[in-house]
Parts: structure tokens; C-alpha cells; sequence
């Protein structure tokens, strides 16, 4: 189904969609970001730059590109980087999805355009289609990304059917944060033995995603307990793995149950010493002071840590 | 309530969000844009570019200023103008709305950031209030766009509430999208008498909300049945305003009942003599021949028609 001669190896293992850091005045804090690029990389975590929990949508495309490009600048391998990309705007896609394959990303995390709602599968096959066509590049490798509950917009198998189809070596997998285990394990079924490769949107449904075959996953408690997460993808055909699912799924049941990326930062603001840390871009919120507490005392419960974080504090 | 000192004339009357042509190529077509802003003009409708009708969030930042500065270049006149400005990313919005207020537009439609749902009133609160500071211009004039079924985020009747107190020279009206006329009524009684304009989401809603005290509307529709409703809005006081409003309906039901934006830029394809005006970006798809068909005999039906409308071909 796939050409070979144009696969670079295949994107497997556990992903973050990397926070971004705010400085006090709510621009991007270059110097925090590129930091923890680096630990998260240091961890055995690949970089999912620009998803959700990265408040991606809340930063334009020329934020995007300047991340980007301090990023590659501080050495950061692009064949462990999958960007997203995907934005209302059409031409907001091109533009980010060219700038990322032109840095040499091994793959783009991709958006439906979310703006409008109630769209054809024509309409969608249309959108990814016309991005795939105007990059025009071979080494393109797009990550369908299936969040509904928050872009309220679907992408079904018969759609990513038809765009494998259409383009079986641009479109290389999915990442399904849908939480819906039958819709994983869907498209596990009838697209991973093509070669299409199916991320589960957290850790929480790793293992399963393993054992159905998948490549791993993309999760936003990646970034602050990356660690044990890649520990379970080293070892899932351990005697112990259902233990290691277990501890992942209570560590993050932790950060589930209140607003995570605020809970995710908060939790670096600690661990690191650096308040600016705990900043948001609106329309999200930090933590109040109390709510911060209570989070602290239930991560000392289950015995969290975040090994090295004094690395990620700024010197500005 | 209002510092008269930086109040500019009050925004009035019938607005259209303007319908954005596109070339085969999915480029803007400057040219049919243009041609079809001041034909709007003539009829007596205001131009809301960049609303939800105008796919303006299929378009980049730099395609809405680039059409912008196209419109007034051809001698629209600014305090006729009331561009869409909100995005999902803060930075983007308040780049869109300093061009606007710069080029003197009597106002901005702001819709709230849209991609994280179930927000806080308080980080919506935060949004609104960093771009007001932001762009820091006594001429800024802000009209809050609701349109919940849609963005899927809610502007609330204390989020209105609680901006008119911080900013109450900024925060000038809002676009009722929501089809509750309840909501309406709600914003006419607490919000109008205090010099907060609210305009209707459809003129279908246009002599209730007259009857109420209110601004006008901004309506889809108004992009091919100006006169009508244009007319409705000078005479809503005389004896056969209900019946003009019955006949506004019955126009509009046969747009309403089909994907809006495609059945109106079928219309106008058809009324100018120039297909390509049927042409629509991705996600969103044109009608095919068959409804096109339909959508003729039924504005047939009604007795529509477009005077002037050979003037919106484009010449290349």
C-alpha cells in the first residue's frame, strides 16, 4: 500500500503535546519552552508541539513558526518532533504544515478545520486534501487528529478511509483522543495493518492500544510524568505492565479531574521552583492559590515527581 | 454611562456578513469582493466582513487584512464598516481589531475565542479586557458576537454585564445569533437603555427587535434581499410592518432550509451571470446542479430577485 521509497522510519512511542509557556505579559516564553523540549527529549518523550494542552490554538501562526524555529535552532532532532498544524484557516494549515515539513518534522499532528460545524466528510476530504496538494512534498506525514469533544468536528473511517486512499504515503496515522475505546480499537482493526498508525489520545489507553498493535500514544500528562509512561512502552510485554497501567492511570486520574492544562502547569511552577510557570493565555485560567494546594498534596499522595525539574526553571 | 466625548455615531440599522468570493483556485477574489461590498452599500446594508457567512475563519489573518485594505482603497467608507475581528488566538485577534480600529471602522464583531469549550466567564472576561487594553484606542467600539450553536461558547448575560462596567465606552453592542429570542428580549431590556446596541443574528428577529428598542440586525440574507429588509428597517413603524416582515420570512425560509452559505453564493452565481461565484473553501462545499436547480425554482416561487445584480460578475 505504502511506497517504501519515500517512508522515513515510522513514528512510534509515547508523545507530548508539549505545554507552552507564558511569560507575565502572556508571550511565549522561549527559553522555559525550549527547556522543556529538551527534558521531555531527555525522557524518551517525542514532541507533539501545538496541541491542545499546548493552547496551540490560542497562539497565531507566526508564534507557531517562531517556536518552531527556536526549537530546531537548540538542536532538538525534527525526526522526534510531529507539529500540529491544523487550523480553521486553510491557507493557516498550508502555511504551518510547509514550514514543518520544509524543517524536516517527521510528521504534523493535523486539525479538522473546527470552526464550522455540522460538515460534510466532503468537505473534510476536501480540506486535508487541498493541504496535501499544495505542500506537494513527499516527506509529508500528516497525524489525523480526532478530538470531538473539543473540535466538535468528527473524523469518521469512512473519511480517513478515503483519504488513505487517496493518499496512502502522505496520510500516516491518527491520534484518537476521542476516549472512546471502541473507535480506537475501530481503527486499529481496519487501518493499522496498512501501515496507518494509531496513537491513543492518553495513557490511559496505552496498553491496550500496544496489544491491539498500535504505535503508542499522545498524551498530555507526558508532560509532567513522562517517565513512567515511557517505562510502560519499553516494557508492555512484561509480566508487570497491567501494575505499570495502574499507577499511570491513578497519577493522572490526579490532573483529570480538574482543568489539566492549568493543573499541568501548576504542577511545573512547583517541581521547578518557577511561578511564572503557572501562567495562561485566555480564555484559560490558572489554578487559584487553594486549588493549587489541594493538587500539590494529592501528587505528594501518589508519591509524583518530576526527576530534574529544576532544569526547567528561567532565568528571566 | 458613556463618555459622549469619544462617542462616534452609534452603528445603526441593516448589516450583512459579508459573503467572501473565491476564485477557482480557492483564492480570494478581490475583485467580485469589492464589487459586491458596495453594491451592498448602495442597497443600504452596512458591511460586516469577516463574519461566520463571510467563511472568515477559512481565511488567514493576512487574507482578511489584505481584503480590508482592498475595501477601503475602493472608497467604501469606514463608519459604514463593522469587521469580524475575533479569533481563537488572542494575539490574532487583537492584530485584526488594531488594523480595523486604524483604519477608522466604526466598530468591530467580535466573537469569543472559540476552540476550548466549557471556558470560564472569567477567561472569557480575560480575553475581551487584554485586547481592549491591547489596542488601547478611546475609538475602539466592540460588538459582542453570540452565536453559541456555532462557536459552542457562550457570551453570557453576566459576561456582558460585567465588561460593560470595566469598559463601558469599549463595549458598544452585540450581534444576537443565537435564534433565542428570549436572549434577545433579555439584552434589550437589561443592556439597551444603558446605550449597549443590540442587533438581531437574522432579520427575522429585525421588527422584534426594533419593537424593543434595538439597533437593527446583521443577517446572512441581507447579502442577496438588502432592499427588503432594508426597507422594513425605514418603515417598521408603519401600518404594514408585519406584513413585510411575513414576506422577509418567507424569502428567507428558502435559503434557511439549506446549507446557507453555498445556497447564496449559488444565488448570486445565478443572478449575476458568473459561476464562479459559487465557489466556496473547504470544509464548506457548493450546492451540486440538481439543488442549485431547486433552490431557482423555489426563489422563483417567492418572486425573487437581485436588482443589479449583473454588476457582481467579475471580470477575469
Amino acid at each position: 500500500m505504502r511506497s517504501s521509497s519515500h517512508s522515513p522510519t515510522r513514528l512510534r512511542g509515547v508523545f507530548s503535546p508539549v505545554l507552552t509557556p507564558f511569560k507575565p505579559d502572556l508571550s511565549p516564553s522561549v527559553e522555559r519552552f525550549v527547556k522543556h523540549c529538551h527534558w521531555l527529549l531527555g525522557q524518551g518523550v517525542g514532541l507533539s508541539v501545538f496541541g491542545t494542552n499546548s493552547e496551540a490554538n490560542s497562539l497565531s501562526v507566526g508564534e507557531k513558526r517562531s517556536l518552531l524555529d527556536a526549537l530546531l535552532a537548540s538542536g532538538a532532532a525534527p525526526h522526534r518532533l510531529m507539529p500540529g498544524t491544523g487550523a480553521c484557516a486553510l491557507t493557516d494549515t498550508i502555511e504551518l504544515t510547509r514550514h514543518a515539513v520544509a524543517a524536516g518534522c517527521a510528521g504534523v499532528l493535523m486539525l479538522p478545520p473546527f470552526y464550522y460545524k455540522g460538515v460534510s466528510d466532503e468537505g473534510l476530504f476536501r480540506s486535508f486534501a487541498s493541504v496535501i496538494d499544495c505542500v506537494a512534498d513527499e516527506r509529508l506525514r500528516i497525524y489525523l487528529y480526532h478530538i470531538p469533544q473539543v473540535s466538535q468536528v468528527c473524523i469518521s473511517l469512512a473519511l480517513i478511509e478515503r483519504l488513505l486512499k487517496a493518499y496512502p504515503c502522505a496520510i500516516a496515522g491518527v491520534k484518537d483522543s476521542s476516549g472512546d475505546w471502541s473507535n480506537t480499537a475501530a481503527m486499529l482493526e481496519a487501518f493499522q495493518p496498512a501501515g496507518f498508525d494509531v496513537f491513543a489520545g492518553s495513557e490511559s489507553f496505552l496498553l491496550q492500544t500496544l496489544r491491539g498493535g498500535g504505535a503508542g500514544c499522545i498524551t498530555a500528562t507526558g508532560n509532567v510524568n513522562p517517565g513512567p509512561i515511557v517505562e510502560l512502552f519499553r516494557h508492555w510485554q512484561d509480566a508487570d505492565a497491567d501494575a505499570r497501567q495502574a499507577s499511570l492511570n491513578a497519577t493522572r486520574a490526579v490532573f483529570q479531574k480538574r482543568p489539566m492544562i492549568a493543573a499541568m502547569k501548576s504542577t511545573i511552577a512547583w517541581q521547578s521552583g518557577d511561578a511564572a510557570w503557572a501562567t495562561l493565555r485566555p480564555p484559560l485560567v490558572e489554578l487559584d492559590a487553594e486549588q493549587a494546594r489541594q493538587l500539590v498534596a494529592e501528587l505528594q499522595a501518589v508519591g509524583f515527581a518530576m526527576p530534574g525539574a529544576s532544569a526547567l526553571s528561567a532565568s528571566v
